[in-house]
């Protein structure tokens, strides 16, 4: 999660703590002259970005391809080519695969795992041209758009229609649907619209070698064969380039309100959720569990006004609850009944909760939420770790994990200051965060693969949402099994035999 | 759809239309003496069925394995093995694969197109003695069962906890959840809860070689590489054994109700749905189209007893409209809204709406739905189509399949009598049935591949929810392109290079 729903900030530059390895027995070529010459007959001259001559752009041009949004992971291509159409896609990516020239598919370049940049210089293929809605059927909802159309773009293409898109994102201003679907964006609407296996109906994908495979499908349901497309969804580039994507919209809500409630403990998180989701049901659009830390820091960086002291008073943790329906006077009536019920319970799981009244104070109570990240990185560096486990066990991994780094005597001030968790209680998401005073090899120590065998023992998932990209390639057997992981080398050799497709990226 | 929910009924035996296609290329070799004395050693006496000797049952006991549903496919293995764990499945795949012997993973053979069925004397490996449920977590709602249980079972199980299973068929009674996510089935509930390759979240899968690649997940995100389990979605059996599956439950909704609407005109079906989804929104959980002649039908044939002469008089077609909801008063006030708002429009889009007033009336109206398969099957020989086409196309095929028989003088009382369309209007799927006096072979003439043809004219799906089996295996290319069948076949062939896993069915 990040600290706004509506804009792209950068976070504090940050020196790169790992850098990823690069696959050390493929070779490919650089980008030449020739080769450029050879771009410049398929397309047009503003399509072509590049160092080398004739084009030769400043390099500067070139930096917001090469540097990751953290700033963390930087490329050294030459060249960023900007096609318009599919056609020109598979023109380039043929070429490029009769010559041997790696390629690293970009959408928004919002990715947090490095994916989108290359390790080297490869070429970088930009879909940021490619922006047309291809069409809209207000009847079913589905909505077919090139893969370079901007999330936040068209979310508002469909507000007229009273449609929404199924996903939304901190990152909307800037991340590509092609991109969302290359990473297989979860946010913060899947609680309620489900992941995007589920709501991509469609793909147009240019395959390795430069043919187009047509599944661009305006279907909701299609039961002839393997459901190929789905193997790109989520496979971040690595299989071939997403050019058009179909997707379900949902109708707009049309009206949403939030609570923010306190709990004297942890332990009451799990049967709050269940009594929560028994008794809003349908209207339940996000359940965030914050910890107290997690909400200290975010008023102490000027996060927190929602609150008074009396609410917070005895608090071990929050959770804020989202509902949106189809009737204002209903949703509201469900959401006070809910706290009625709880407040007089007989062992009461709540301490007492607060219900936005107006649109200010439901951004408010938001703006606790999503304002931990960026008060995190204003407490310290922070170690971020992006994982999926059983519900159950959000309490047992952040203990555990500040315990371990106790028993290494790095609990303290001048180490590793807080251990916090907070996240999509609903999805199973935890984002557990270790602010420390420094980034120290000592701390990452203490961590890796510390984490990744914790998240491992609860057969959870050492990448949520963000993926594995350059950043955790080395990881991936943590959370899949050599089986897994051997298949699906053979299904990356089987699409793309020789390896050009964002190399290094997904798989060692 | 099928004439009711709650039980599998045989339909009145018929003579097969077309025998399927087995690929000349295979060759596999039948199950011998020495084989069942092998597969002694493996698994327990009661768990082999076998014509062979020294097992010598009589040919009656195989014949529920080796006959489908329909009673049109006819297998004739001389063995079924009924294994009870997944390390039982994996050692009969890992022999057979190198005996070279095939096999027809067998559910609740319930499936329409003649996938569960041997083509000739393949081994059929039945789960139906694997039926645990292995984990269930309230909080999440997400389940874990072996790959036999009953559909119906595991809604059952999940019942005093609140949940639901997010899909619901007919063959509920039968069908296998195994089988359900083999065949990605749809069925009741798709348009309010999704498809399967959103809620299944984990599988545990048997490869052709005996492998188990173990992806049983309980978790709602995880984005660590390709998404394997996907392929197995809808894969008919042709890649692997499905031995577990791990699916979000949603949870149960307090309320229900319908309502059926009488449409003067079949224009306006698009125009309302759009209306009811705008104002229902998240509970509407069925929009069931049914034309005039499917309704006199359902009447005619013993089913349409809820409506009067005034609500039918001047309707042209007819929508079944389901809420479910966390609360019933809020229900009932969308939905009374939604019918007062529909009937004071100045240019209304129903002549009347009847609204059930009890669990009996609910299930009246939606007896009518669900009784035109039955209805129809007693009218005549049906052609039945199950197809997916963009929603706003619904009439358009019907009419042109109607004026494409009359075109060729085959639409008169001996030879095409009706043409009708229903079905699931919000996932865009028509049945489109060709009632017939008979089956003959000029009627099937003039209907294929003109329908096929006709489907792929709109980028539509042949198959919407029943699959290819072997039935359609000759008419994939009608839903899919060169390039995705080819994919597709050296998909099969990564995962099963002696092709033993389910010959013939899904790819020629
Ligand atoms: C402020 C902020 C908030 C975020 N919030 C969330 C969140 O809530 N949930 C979440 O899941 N993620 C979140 N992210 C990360 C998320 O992965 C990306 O924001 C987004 O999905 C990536 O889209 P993009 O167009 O920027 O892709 P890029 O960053 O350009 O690329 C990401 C990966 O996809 C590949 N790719 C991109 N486009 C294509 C294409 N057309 N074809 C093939 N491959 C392609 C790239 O090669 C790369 O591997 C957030 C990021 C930021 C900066
Ligand atoms: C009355 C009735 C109503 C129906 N309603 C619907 C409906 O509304 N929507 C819909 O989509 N379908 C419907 N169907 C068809 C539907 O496909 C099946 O009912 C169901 O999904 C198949 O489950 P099964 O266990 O019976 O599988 P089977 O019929 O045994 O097998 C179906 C296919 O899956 C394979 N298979 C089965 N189990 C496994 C396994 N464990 N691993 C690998 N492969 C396996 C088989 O080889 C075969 O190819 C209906 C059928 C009937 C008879």
């Amino acid at each position: 999660m990040f600290a706004t729903r509506c804009a792209v900030r950068r976070l504090p530059q940050r020196a790169a703590r790992r850098w990823a390895h690069t696959p050390a027995t493929l070779k490919f070529n650089s980008v030449t002259e020739q080769d450029i010459a050879h771009f410049q007959k398929i397309l047009p001259a503003a399509s072509i970005i590049s160092t080398l001559s004739p084009v030769s752009s400043p390099a500067s041009e070139l930096s917001i391809f090469n540097d990751d949004w953290m700033n963390k992971y930087h490329g050294k291509s030459t060249t960023v080519l900007r096609p318009k159409s599919t056609k020109e896609v598979s023109e380039i990516v043929k070429y490029c695969n009769e010559r041997g020239i790696a390629i690293v598919p970009q959408g928004g370049n919002t990715g947090l795992v490095g994916g989108s940049v290359p390790l080297k210089d490869e070429l970088i293929l930009s879909l940021g041209n490619m922006t047309k809605i291809r069409s809209f059927d207000p009847v079913s909802g589905i909505i077919v758009a090139d893969a370079g159309c901007i999330l936040e773009a068209m979310s508002e293409y469909l507000a007229p229609h009273d449609y929404i898109m199924p996903l939304d994102l901190g990152a909307k201003g800037s991340c590509q649907i092609g991109g969302n679907v290359s990473t297989n964006a979860g946010g913060l609407r899947l609680l309620r619209y489900g992941n995007l296996h589920g709501s991509v109906l469609g793909l147009e994908v240019v395959l390795p070698d430069g043919t187009v495979l047509d599944q661009l499908s305006t279907l909701r349901k299609d039961n002839t064969g393997y459901d190929l497309k789905q193997l790109f969804i989520g496979a971040e580039g690595t299989l071939g380039i997403v050019t058009g994507v179909s997707i379900l919209a949902a109708p707009a809500p049309q009206a949403s309100s939030n609570v923010m409630l306190a709990l004297p403990k942890y332990d009451n998180v799990l049967p709050l959720f269940r009594e929560v989701k028994r008794q809003l049901s349908e209207i339940l659009s996000a359940f965030e569990f914050i910890d107290r830390k997690s909400y200290e820091l975010a008023v102490k960086h000027g996060q927190g006004r929602a609150l008074n002291d009396e609410d917070v008073e005895g608090a071990e943790c929050f959770v804020l609850v989202e509902t949106s329906g189809g009737k204002r006077e209903h949703d509201e009536e469900k959401l006070n009944g809910l706290l009625e019920s709880l407040l007089e319970a007989d062992e009461p799981l709540i301490n007492t909760g607060v219900l936005s009244q107006s649109p200010a104070q439901f951004s408010q109570l938001w703006a606790i939420r999503e304002g931990i990240t960026e008060a995190v990185s204003k407490e310290g560096k922070a170690y971020k770790y992006d994982i999926s486990i059983p519900v159950a066990s959000f309490k047992e991994v952040v203990d555990k994990t500040r315990d371990h780094l106790k028993s290494k005597g790095l609990l303290h001030d001048d180490a590793v200051k807080h251990v916090v968790g907070y996240g999509h209680v609903g999805d199973g998401n935890l984002h557990l965060n270790v602010v420390a005073a420094a980034y120290t090899p000592e701390i990452e120590a203490a961590l890796e693969p510390f984490v990744y065998e914790l998240v491992a023992s609860y057969k959870g998932s050492i990448s949520a949402e963000h993926g594995i990209g350059a950043m955790k390639t080395h990881a991936l057997q943590y959370s899949k099994s050599t089986t897994s992981i051997d298949l699906m080398k053979k299904i990356k050799a089987l699409f793309d035999p020789k390896g050009i497709m964002n190399p290094g990226k997904v798989l060692e």
